[in-house]
């Protein structure tokens, strides 16, 4: 059984775009055990698109296009690949009514363009996009099978996970049943990761263990097959308990939709507490990861940016003399900015971001060292130091994960 | 004149590593003008590398081969292009001097496999490697170039910038000199602007116009070739004037490494203007995104997050019952949010945020009603009324580059 990827898109040819799907994609392909020996990317064009479908099914079983779903005159990756089978296109009425519900919403008319996302081959099955509107789909005909999946990759990877991997599994496969769960982690590298987990990946099978980092995460995707569902979750239960026993201090929720600031909101949530923050550094990123969660508001009413001395002494009634003794880039002042902020904003929890963004030395200090602090109703505030790697907005987006990852596991504790 | 690019590597073909030296390669041959349609990827195997390099030539002028050139085993792109070629492998001198000593440093053997890395096809121009020990070549054969480069990107990239580029310009090229520039826009969607520009876009051939729409905003790369830099540049300026004729208004600034946080920090700098801004449904991620920028702290000292109706009170000294009979979502709020945040943080000019992110509806607005509030020294605030397309985040993240769009132009007003 084997399997190609071919991404379709002028952006990959034009290097506008660099093709992590297909990496993401391989590396799924290679976790359940399906051999890849070739990769296409072809621009927006039906003619080369049909010619390297043709090429791909003379070599591989299962053919994997990715990208032109859209709705553009240039997405045509799905008409031609039913062209090339001698399929008609019918409608998905699930995907019609959310396509029609988003068009009515921003007030547009529907063009035929538009209408193509929620169409798909007849007789394929469809695969459910759960974030953007272009459906999917998985299409058996003479001994091949042949998979459309959109280019964006926060709906790419969704429809991969759930709609793709389970077809994946039983159609190049031995067993029936197929259960994945996605481990994440912060505050520890992917080669670290893979060296302490070393013995555990080389002797993989099933489950197998498939690693993947980004934006300063790092997930564990394990996955195994077996006969029934819960003969598949028995093979994987050991095994997340291995990883947990080694890499626990780092874990902090599964799920591949998942985040730190979601696990953060739902921590707030199952403790009824209510949670600021006063930010230097990060100049307000805490506050905006909070807000992207889906009802945050409830936990969450508002908190400061204090990006210079006098606006730390002015929003937070921090007195400006200790301040300036003590410097933007200590422990006082981060402590002081928790407790001040949290009382203001009569919270139960309050964290706090001090420190050297970069790329210059502030006070005498590196780029990259931060002061987080933490101040609980009831309790002295508490505050640490970091030395963060990386460019400014690598130390500040860090700053912030490890902001979150304190109030979570204080919430947890 | 086409050119093909063909990654080799199983590490690609299994997702370990992403094939990032594909995208920088392919915007390189973007901005020489040079065509690309297709691009494979194949593994450590000689049969199918063949097989590509085959495929390849059928189709493109120029096949480039990106990966194994290493000493290990598996790496034998060289070979392989050798033996497609019929040329013998012949040492350079000064590689093979280089590799002597470092391997003399490391007290081990020269090994045939190491050997290799100093040798190239018979005839061909060395591409010079200045990180590494493995050679590059240029070859040319039967109308054809092939070009081997290293899979490291640290010694792939100074390899592909100081000696493949002039070598392809000159291979290519009519013309000695390019020139590209890069116009920015938001406010306006990517298939209007194709649209509106349609007529350009259809007849070029000189400049090229090529168009990538990411993050909400869309940018425009126009390429012009000539005998030299100025004659390129002559061709240039005629179709950016034509592009600022129509689509002026949504323009925003050049170049590939910008950003309307960039350009409206520039803007503070030469007005010599604070700024500030209180934020509900952004929740932060309008300060934080100016934070992104260097040397923003002597232009923004600090501001709120106000996001539930309490604190755009307290922290912001509203009257209470006036935000209440007003509501969230209104003019009122966006322009009293405004001026009082300015004078709270004695402002040169502020910007504010207040409606409904979603996805549930607030005060009976629809998701994506967002009120923008500019607020300016010695003037009365002023607040527009936006309905964003999209999820909870896109409305958030458009907010956010509209209150830019917005502060940006009263600053260069």
């Amino acid at each position: 059984m084997q399997a190609e990827i071919i991404a379709v898109g002028t952006e990959i040819l034009m290097g506008q775009i660099t093709n992590t799907n297909g990496a993401y994609m391989a590396k799924q392909l290679a976790a359940l055990g399906i051999a890849s020996y070739h990769q296409q990317v072809v621009g927006d064009n039906a003619q080369r698109l049909a010619d390297a479908i043709s090429l791909a099914e003379k070599r591989s079983d299962i053919v994997i296009l990715i990208g032109g779903l859209g709705p553009t005159p240039d997405d045509l990756t799905k008409q031609t690949l039913a062209a090339h089978l001698n399929l008609p296109l019918v409608e998905d009425a699930d995907a019609m009514a959310k396509l029609a519900a988003r068009v009515k919403q921003q007030q547009r008319p529907m063009t035929p363009n538009n209408k193509l996302q929620a169409m798909y081959p007849q007789g394929a099955d469809i695969l459910v996009n759960r974030v953007g509107l272009a459906v999917g789909a998985w299409v058996e005909q003479h001994q091949h099978a042949y998979v459309l999946l959109p280019g964006p990759p926060k709906e790419f990877i969704p429809m991969v996970d759930h709609e793709l991997l389970p077809r994946l599994a039983k159609y190049s496969g031995h067993h029936e049943a197929f259960v994945s769960r996605v481990m994440r982690f912060f505050g520890v590298g992917e080669s670290q990761l893979v060296t302490d987990l070393g013995d555990l990946i080389a002797k993989q099978t099933n489950p197998t263990l498939a690693t993947y980092i980004k934006d300063h995460e790092v997930t564990i995707r394990v996955t195994a097959s077996g006969e029934t569902q819960a003969d598949a979750e028995a093979k994987l239960e050991p095994v997340i308990g291995a990883i947990m026993e080694r890499e626990g201090r780092y874990f902090y929720g599964y799920g591949d939709d998942n985040s730190l600031a979601k696990e953060l909101v739902k921590a707030l949530v199952a403790t009824d507490k209510q949670i600021t923050a006063a930010e230097s550094l990060t100049a307000g990123a805490f506050q905006a990861a909070l807000g992207d969660v889906p009802g945050v508001s409830d936990y969450f009413k508002g908190g400061f940016v204090t990006y210079a001395l006098a606006t730390k002494a002015a929003f937070l009634n921090i007195d400006a003399r200790e301040l300036a003794a003590h410097g933007v880039v200590s422990e006082f002042t981060a402590k002081a900015m928790a407790e001040h902020a949290r009382q203001r904003a009569a919270a139960d929890i309050a964290v706090s971001f001090t420190g050297v963004a970069g790329p210059d030395t502030l006070e005498g200090q590196p780029a990259g060292t931060v002061w987080i602090g933490l101040a609980r109703m009831g309790q002295a505030p508490v505050a640490q130091v970091y030395h963060f790697p990386g460019g400014r907005n690598d130390v500040r987006k860090r700053a912030v994960m490890t902001g979150m990852m304190i109030a979570l596991k204080s919430l947890r504790d």
